[in-house]
């Protein structure tokens, strides 16, 4: 009914993470709608992406020059910053807080889906010790395999003498204590600082 | 941070109905790990309905052909039934309800909007009824807009001695009383039935 240009473009778009049928058939239907001010733009922002970011071959990030803007800064501070995805680093930057380097996994240790040690890629991270390195932050999910990612990488780290960090956990800022889980909550308390 | 070409697709992914920065971060991530299984099916999906997809120059619906492969259908039913959007006829296509034409208005009568009946393309819609079409239903919102169209076409369609038909308002299926509108209750219960 449809045409099957349109059926394949919506089953391609149905397959994008957080989209279905439903909300990809809105998309399909406003991208025809407006080809000139969203259909032609977005397929120009696609083959540029396509043709132009590369993995960066230092911290595993993304960027259109290799090694990465945020690699190649020579401003950042002698800090590596370890991430599971490339969608952390980018909160992280976003947030501001933090202007070191940074180390993409790419993936977790993980028990279930099968991904040991040999996955992890840690020669690569190794390989960046230099010595002018001072700091290493684990900025890795508070989740089983996020942990037992940290605890494998704090004992791989430990030989080269540079200091290792965690983010601290607790209470989200503006978060409400009702709706926090048990765990979170043993850490809030456990590691409570004196009011200021 | 990202690169020119990241913060432009993303960019032009959070312009898409229904989603935002966050949303747009996720998708443009996964299509970029994923350019052979993702981001090249995405865009030759996109070229392909870009180049082919067309208006339908009778009806106002989408198709690869022209006239779309519903008005160029012999085995369709002669009545008409009149949608606002292309989306409203995809809706009543998949629900296999209906085995007539269409005619999509692609906007409403709308006082706010300032759309009037020489928005309509009515000329377009009364030029179809060549005396084969045995009935025009009008299925279209039941929102002050839709209604007001709904009135207007009414009078136009008059003078052509076609059967003029509207969906019927009432509980929607599987819908429960208690969260229902007054204006729906009101019309479900002014249109009840005789319980079989």
């Amino acid at each position: 009914m449809m045409g099957p240009e349109i059926e394949s473009l919506v089953a391609q778009v149905a397959r994008l993470p957080g989209l279905g049928p439903r909300s990809a058939r809105r998309i399909v239907l406003r991208l025809l709608s407006e080809r000139e001010g969203r259909l032609l733009p977005l397929m120009g922002a696609l083959a540029a992406a396509a043709q132009r970011v590369v993995v960066c071959s230092v911290c595993g990030g993304l960027d259109s020059v290799d090694p990465c803007s945020v690699c190649g800064d020579p401003a950042r501070e002698p800090m590596i910053c370890i991430v599971e995805s490339v969608a952390d680093q980018w909160a992280l930057e976003r947030a501001s807080v933090y202007r070191g380097r940074y180390h993409v996994l790419g993936g977790l240790l993980s028990a279930i889906g099968g991904r040991g040690p040999e996955d992890l890629g840690v020669g690569r991270l190794l390989a960046r010790l230099d010595g002018s390195v001072r700091e290493v932050i684990l900025a890795l999910p508070a989740t089983v395999d996020g942990q037992s990612t940290a605890h494998y990488l704090t004992e791989r780290l430990a030989p080269f003498g540079v200091r290792i960090t965690r983010l601290a956990q607790g209470v989200p800022v503006g978060g409400s204590i009702e709706i926090l889980d048990e765990g979170t909550l043993a850490m809030a308390m456990s590691a409570r600082r004196l009011a200021e």
